[in-house]
């Protein structure tokens, strides 16, 4: 009888296939990964690892860059020198494209799909809700890994912040102000997360914690420069490559969003801050590291 | 009887004066504080404000610069024209000079000490242990504000950190390392305080976290710039100027420093972190903000 009750509990799980069931692994990389040199690749060569190895066919997404081509070679050229089985490259110049049956076609095939660098904004206008979005959605639910790099790790998440620009323009945007992001929807791939990428390089903890001062649901990783994080279907993230990790938690942070005007610097108390080194792994359900 | 016993409790307070009881404010800036413009200078005005305003005999001391007569320019046109009654130079090229009648003469008159930016080590190799810095202290001990940006915001805390360059140098050199950076002594006016000044930008986090992995019962202050932290003798911090203030507290954070090697990424959890807006305050003795 109890027994019998477990089997019944345990049922809906066996048959209805969730996406997180057979979810493939989803590698938000920081920005500048190391491509060549001895012993560096760590990053670029698990990615591989996770889409087959000497088995691999990588698809390289290019298209938050203008100039894809020249963003593709060295994503092609550092594959294909590890030992892929076939990089090819989606070629979306215009959002139509991303609909033709051609990309379709190609993601498919693919046992690991590589988002490259650019601007975030190309990300969103060329692919984000076309059928090359929902085809790379389903191969990433039907096991393959997602990987993407600095715009490309950002894109994967269901949030990612437009606009704000951490150190670039004038000093005072390094602080968090009300405004400076706004949340855009992005793949989806996982959910209540925002990923930011070259994030110590860039001083991003400011505008990262703008948009989070009025999401603090979220929970957000910030992912410093030749530096990634491989998720996988339990939701437990690994660090891996060469920098650091800055996760922020702001279940029990309040802010003053909500009184302050457009433009004005944000106070946000009480998150709670973690830094995780190389190897170190973390548990997005509880919100713990896991200290092994 | 109870009432003897409350003046013989509260003798010792009355009749032997700690530095506390009559400290002078403690003002670190984080460095590019605006020196012109309509209703800027905020941060420079109540520094003046706090040093008698128009009866303030202001000491500037630039020996953090290896060019002192060019640091200390701007300092004594603005507070010259924000209406200070007299604006001195600390002249100290030699540490014997930090020794002298002169230097000692200049700074009993002062009502409010400057602290410019420039080299740390210059204000450690120059000023520490000499009688300029013992009486720096003891004005501060007996009311005077002692004010510092960039380098001179972190020599007036009790320890400040050398080396580490955050992001200056290779992107790597902006995560948490073990060895990026070493604790030195400094004038002591806050205890059990680090302060960082250009914090947002220039990517500091990792190099505080790195210095207060191994230090852990130290309270780290983040300034970025154009924004100071007045912190008065009853501890109680508050924020000023067009930034924002990081505060992070590892009384129960926990990290891998004793298990790395020099130049390892570090792991440190747990951290309790607070962001502050211009005019919030917070208590350095319970280590909260004032949500007021």
């Amino acid at each position: 009888m109890s027994r019998d009750k477990n089997l019944e509990l345990s049922a809906p799980v066996a048959s209805t296939p969730s996406r997180r069931v057979n979810q493939g692994p989803v590698m938000p990389i920081g920005g500048g990964e190391e491509k060549d040199g001895d012993g560096g690749k760590e990053v670029l060569q698990r990615f591989l690892d996770l889409a087959g190895g000497k088995q691999a066919r990588i698809v390289v997404v290019p298209t938050a860059s203008e100039t894809p081509e020249e963003m593709s070679q060295p994503y092609i050229d550092v594959f294909s020198e590890l030992g892929a089985k076939s990089v090819e490259v989606l070629d979306v110049r215009e959002r139509q494209d991303a609909n033709s049956d051609a990309c379709v076609q190609l993601l498919e095939g693919a046992t690991g799909i590589f988002i490259t660098g650019g601007a975030q904004s190309r990300l969103v206008a060329l692919l984000a809700g076309t059928l090359a979005m929902e085809c790379i959605r389903l191969r990433n639910a039907d096991g393959v890994v997602v990987a993407g790099t600095s715009a490309g790790a950002s894109i994967v998440a269901s949030h990612l912040m437009s606009g704000g620009t951490g150190l670039a323009g004038n000093s005072g945007s390094a602080a968090a102000r009300k405004g400076m992001v706004e949340l855009v929807a992005g793949f989806g791939l996982l959910q209540d997360i925002i990923v930011d990428q070259h994030f110590s390089q860039r001083g991003r903890m400011g505008r990262l914690l703008s948009v989070y001062a009025a999401n603090p649901g979220l929970l957000s990783i910030g992912l410093d420069e030749d530096t990634a994080v491989v998720i996988d279907r339990e939701g437990i993230l690994e660090v891996l490559g060469s920098g650091m990790v800055t996760i922020v938690n702001g279940r029990n942070a309040t802010s003053d969003y909500y009184e302050r005007d457009v433009g004005e610097v944000l106070t946000v108390v009480d998150s709670h801050l973690f830094v995780l080194g190389p190897g170190r792994r973390f548990n997005l359900n509880t919100r713990r590291p896991i200290m092994t």
